[in-house]
């Protein structure tokens, strides 16, 4: 940590700093520039807020973390990516995946014509919610266990994978008996009791990005998981919050490149909660493949017209299977290919 | 609902929307202008995303919900505000409330001390963490059920009732047994399990808002927990993100005046975690009276120095008092007057 | 527009509305639904805050205007894509090109040294500032009239077209001599009295977008221009302000297609400015050609660590190579070309 | 500065570092931690984007400024509050001032009239736009010449000081013959020609703080001013732009005693812009006060709903009166009193 002194700081003042580090057990150098005084406090395991601890300080203009607060996420510590294994399919291996379906599992037939038309068109994984958070108390909230049966019996039948949403601890157990995946949506990013309850889970952890969140937020999130011991936690990109009124979101590929130097966890994009609108998701799942994720996830429907929620950004299986070509193409132009669809799923 | 057609909008275009609401069982009428037509839908009860699929239509350029999502949580439901009595203490009936103390309870004598403080000087509730949501898994995570007993011996000692968090719904029946109020963190605004389960409770709920939140979402999810049968809600205005990097957060006192317009419930602001700078929270309590806030929520500390967490925000007792007197004077300037001590509190 | 009246609007109340509607010259019809009365006002040609006027009248719930304020760049007014030629350089037909050069021109053989570069990778533009904003007064403001000169010549000797940035009306004649298109950059997209000037002016306009500007604010300030008479504006993405404070802007490339549907001017997009780190560049300039945009602009500059300004985000020219066949990828697979070079330029 | 190199750092990259600082002519000092090594820069006179330079190089964590990038602005620089005179209206100097006034200037009577209801209430200074920065081309855009002739015979006939936008550098020498003081608006806040322009005018200026400033950026964009000579600067907050769509903006209170530790420059707030609607500018009036505002500016009209230009947001004179009671008050509870009325004005 770098402690500054502001130029009216006294030789007390900064005595009044370093007797705190020293009763805190940190060692220092002091660095005593023209104008200002500053302390390098040597050391690690910092508490959380002793940066806004040391700027209440007396005369100290900034204090200045140099560590990063994660650890486990960190490339740092990890340098080489993580690949997450869902049944033979490999998350973050280099190969691009497509998570493909519905927003709201609406019914038996619904879900398994869904992920059997996702699998005719390649698509690796099943998504889909039986547990739904929605804005609106009156708004349908999802089918719950029987919605998660559904899930089961259409990975049975199309041989994908599910992943699925689970919104608080007490549900973490019966949702891991029917999903692959568990996916943490983004009003639960900072969800704590839930996300170290997922990470005490055996089933990977696809952690959505919450609406107005930094990559270091993100990224503490995530280790909150990993801290628990469950390893395999993939990050969602799935749109910011902007200034923007015709747009629900804005999908933010920028935040791609730069997490591959942070981190060693797969990234995927969510071009559908992303823009909310299905005439934007080819576009950019095409950039999102571009910029470097390791896979996208999209709302597919037979019928957005009728879809009990999120219809107007899912795609019909006919602009799916377009995206996937587009996809195809732009993955092998940038030296990649489309994992392989294991023979037997 | 209006629906908006573009103006390369055919007949069959038109016809095709409203045979869609004649489908969902509504009633219409339809405007001819210059350049577009407008389909005026007549009705409530409009699903959540109505609007959007309506959008997702050809040639339909926008459709605008006319009514508010929120029912129980607006004015035209209600339009004499809500008061809720906290053990005589009523918030919400014009006069002023202060509400302090630590931001985590970090011992007995530490939260009696801090009680006796905060009453002393006027306070009316005491404020105090047990369960704390950290943004690393590595800091203090709150005392728990330990610090829940302080709390609930230091409200003996000084006659203040209590206002404590609850983070999952697993936890309401241990925090009911122990608090007054209970307290819904900004990271948990739209945890909508943990909404649903309060709303069941029967002890006042102080839901904080989003740090991103809009104003309606912020009223959807009150109506979450009115909708749940608990009429004793209070808004809390805790501070937005904004792109100013010298502050954690910017207290968002524009809100106040237009809540009143929309809600009938009572409004907090708090000018610690919507600062994060001690000096910075006196002016702001006084701004946020002047606003017409019904109560402060402040953090109180013997040694913020020392505290466990957010220290660079708190009070000490000294300061405290100071904001106390300057309360005293916006508050009889604007009108009110700040709420009496009960007798036997 | 559309007025919604509250519930509860008396008679008197819509008949005060409608007796200012014909005031003001415009018919309307009254849609009268279970809880409100809705006013459908017919006619185009609003006072641009009519909306907002409407919205003061007593017992008025929301004006909402369903025309767009923009006439001229929307494509309702000119369905076929604009297409700009720059000294046979086509921007906006479908073929992609790319602009690229040193932030600001440091001398003479500096800007034809980097034109050169540009010119054997591929490059169509040179870009380069001789006059800079500078966020601080004391941080070099550009050569000015002198750094033209060396623009001038740096095209002679590499065949490529230039744009450079005008800063104020009173500089567009002289820029205009030098130059073969206009930037308006960020600061100045509502620069009014700027945007007027250029308006008149014979050469294309390149106008970048306002750092926290609406997609509507834009295409306003789109409309400033071509409102003037110059109908060859392009429109330049080149990051928006976010939360994130890692990352100098995060380039909006959700924002491509959405304008493609909106708008018929040509897109381009600044991954430089829009990421502000050299090394997001290539990833950000394939994701803009994947989502769609025109081209791109980017800083190449051969010794980025001496550049006099923006330096950390400029591309060497073998990171410049490197991008460019990148490109070719991506422009090749989403089914476009590079823009062939010129013979003769 | 402080350069802070990552673990992977080797001596080879460090001496690079080094190197560099030699060759730019810095000194320093290498502090050595168990994970990483920090070197603590001795010097000022750093050029602006020196830290994204080092950023820029290999194996460099992070970079970090510890001077402020502005000087004259500083409170560190000038601890004494400025305090500006305008007539013998003391802006500053701790008493509270109200300039009020019309958006825009519509005729002779129509400003005069104004003007006195003003002066009537013991308003200050009079406000109103002759060259209007609007959104849309098509919109009002002031009476240019002729509105300032008219303000200057309200000035006579209500001995009122005048404030008046400028909007470009061309226009700095007629609106000087007209005005008291100064405008830049929100749009032109780095508009730097213009800001260079007024830093040589011999009048005061207000400068609007840009619509998503920062304040850092904020109080460069006075630094410019500053640089040109003009020392009378004032700040005024006008509103931030946030996700609330029901808000045209939000007023940003905090930022107030924020710059009161900052700047020594006077500080006004906008309670017309900064929200929007006429019913939220009382309140927040009385809240800038409280939060020790040196003043407010208004919009004042004597028929809200046919003015010319943001009609919505102006107060009627005898909302005009009711604020100003209100405002006393909260000006005589913080220790402070409204500004008196110069004899002969």
């Amino acid at each position: 940590m770098i402690i500054v002194m502001r130029p009216t700081a006294s030789e007390d003042d900064i005595r009044l700093v370093l007797d705190r580090l020293a009763e805190d057990g940190f060692d220092w150098e002091v660095v005593r520039g023209a104008e200002r005084t500053v302390i390098g406090v040597i050391g690690t395991g910092f508490p959380q807020d002793y940066q806004e601890h040391m700027e209440a300080m007396p005369h100290v203009e900034s204090a200045t973390r140099i560590t990063k607060p994660y650890k486990l996420a960190s490339r740092d510590f990890r340098p080489v990516d993580t690949v997450i294994d869902v049944n033979g399919i490999k998350i973050g291996g280099g190969d691009f995946v497509v998570m493909a379906g519905p927003c709201s599992v609406e019914g038996l037939d619904h879900v398994v014509g869904v992920a059997r038309s996702v699998a005719d068109h390649g698509g690796h994984l099943l998504r889909g919610g039986a547990f739904k958070p929605r804005t609106s108390p009156y708004s349908f909230q999802g089918l719950g266990e029987e919605g998660l049966e559904y899930l089961a019996e259409a990975r049975r039948q199309s041989g994908l994978p599910v992943i699925t949403e689970v919104m608080e601890p007490g549900d973490v157990d019966v949702v891991e008996r029917y999903t692959d995946v568990f996916q943490i949506g983004t009003r639960n990013m900072q969800n704590y009791p839930l996300l170290r309850r997922v990470g005490e889970a055996s089933k990977p952890v696809m952690l959505k990005r919450g609406m107005s969140a930094t990559i270091e937020e993100w990224l503490m999130a995530a280790e909150y998981i990993l801290a628990g011991g469950n390893k395999n936690v993939m990050l969602c990109e799935r749109g910011i919050r902007t200034f923007e009124p015709m747009l629900r979101n804005t999908l933010d590929l920028t935040v791609i490149p730069m997490l591959r130097r942070l981190t060693h966890l797969p990234i995927i994009a969510d071009p559908s909660h992303g823009t909310g609108k299905w005439y934007l998701v080819k576009p950019m799942a095409l950039a999102a493949a571009a910029a470097g994720a390791d896979g996208v996830i999209v709302e597919v429907h037979p019928d957005p017209d009728h879809a009990w929620s999120d219809g107007p950004q899912a795609l019909t299986p006919a602009n799916f299977s377009d995206m996937m070509r587009g996809l195809e193409g732009v993955v092998t132009a940038t030296g990649r290919r489309m994992h392989p669809i294991p023979a037997v799923a």
